[in-house]
């Protein structure tokens, strides 16, 4: 499969990296080539490639927003709304809002990144998803307490989200997957942060997810 | 031990009734002594009570706010600072709006109801906890997976988080209790209710908790 990545951060570089290896082809956007020279000469693979936010969106079948949050939508733009339209975009991002001492989002409660994304591309097929864990575990779940917690699905297309459930089940190994709703629901995991932010604090480390026990 | 609950919804007649089972004094303070008294005839112990905020607060030597989110603020100067300064103040209130179609948050993000009655009451050691889980799951969380899932303590006062965590422990059998740092991060488990409440319509009940998975 051909996947755009918008973005060049770690969380761009760690799902490139393990797309590529699991076979498909690969184009990360970025604004700033120079940063993924590295990347790039990594994969040491044709499969992979860079290219502009523009190029990244055009090539892939599917495309991952795993911009920062405070550029997301500006990036999509770039992207354009013509390499966004049917396809489905894998929205990853976070609305981090670092302007103030303690982390808070740029957008929460009323409204959500996930939803704003979906309003400014109608015809894309916003899901949002693996916004609640490191990009680590995002790429390895069953490197943690053998796969055995929980991974959001958000998004309006129910088909779409089909798709990407079986897709993040076998990229990556994803087991425990759960469809909380419409892209409204997004709101809950990128909310979540608020509180992973104090766990984080709390433990001294990231490698964690949570397990909806029933 | 004396224990004061502010409010007579579904929360504070169920840790009414489960601390009088264990053997605490109890009593309820309500503007509607009416709606209790089916709860103080199911009691059938001298250990239960009914009364004012007031009388609740003066009553405690812990004063739980079990009141709903929006009348929190007001339940809890009609208790008195004079009755709360120097106590815990274990609030597992929720500061749920009802007024828009979709539930929100009356604070998120940028405060949190915790920190609000913290500020209102600077003496009082505020600890929020139990928010995450229904009340029937707060008073026997051993019903829920063997108790293998987490509670969250947010406070200002460390020795009170302790006493706390002690309480949970053994008036309810609660196993996984998570110290994450000062009242502030009441903002996480508040705004969690973000994404329960979107677990709740996808699982039809809301018999379920959250384990932080490491």
């Amino acid at each position: 499969m051909r996947i755009g990545i918008i973005g060049s951060g770690n969380a761009a570089q760690t799902l490139g990296s393990a797309l590529v290896r699991r076979g498909h082809e690969v184009k990360l956007g970025t604004r700033s080539p120079g940063k993924l020279t590295h990347w790039l000469e990594q994969q040491n693979s044709d499969d992979a490639s860079v290219g502009s936010f523009r190029d990244a969106a055009a090539f892939g079948q599917l495309v991952i927003n795993a911009t920062a949050g405070d550029g997301s939508l500006e990036a999509l733009r770039a992207a354009g709304s013509e390499h966004l339209n049917g396809k489905i975009v894998l929205d990853i991002s976070l609305p981090l809002d670092f302007s103030t001492g303690i982390l808070t989002l740029s957008v929460a409660n009323t409204d959500s990144l996930g939803e704003q994304i979906q309003r400014e591309f109608p015809r894309a097929k916003v899901v949002k998803t693996l916004n609640t864990v490191t990009s680590a575990i995002m790429v390895n779940p069953l490197g943690l307490a053998d796969g055995e917690h929980h991974l959001f699905l958000s998004g309006n297309d129910a088909a779409a989200k089909r798709e990407v459930q079986g897709y993040l089940a076998d990229w990556f190994g994803w087991k425990l997957i759960l469809d909380i709703g419409d892209i409204s629901s997004a709101r809950g995991t990128e909310m979540l942060l608020a509180l992973s932010s104090r766990i984080y604090g709390a433990l001294g480390h990231m490698n964690f997810s949570f397990r909806v026990v029933q």
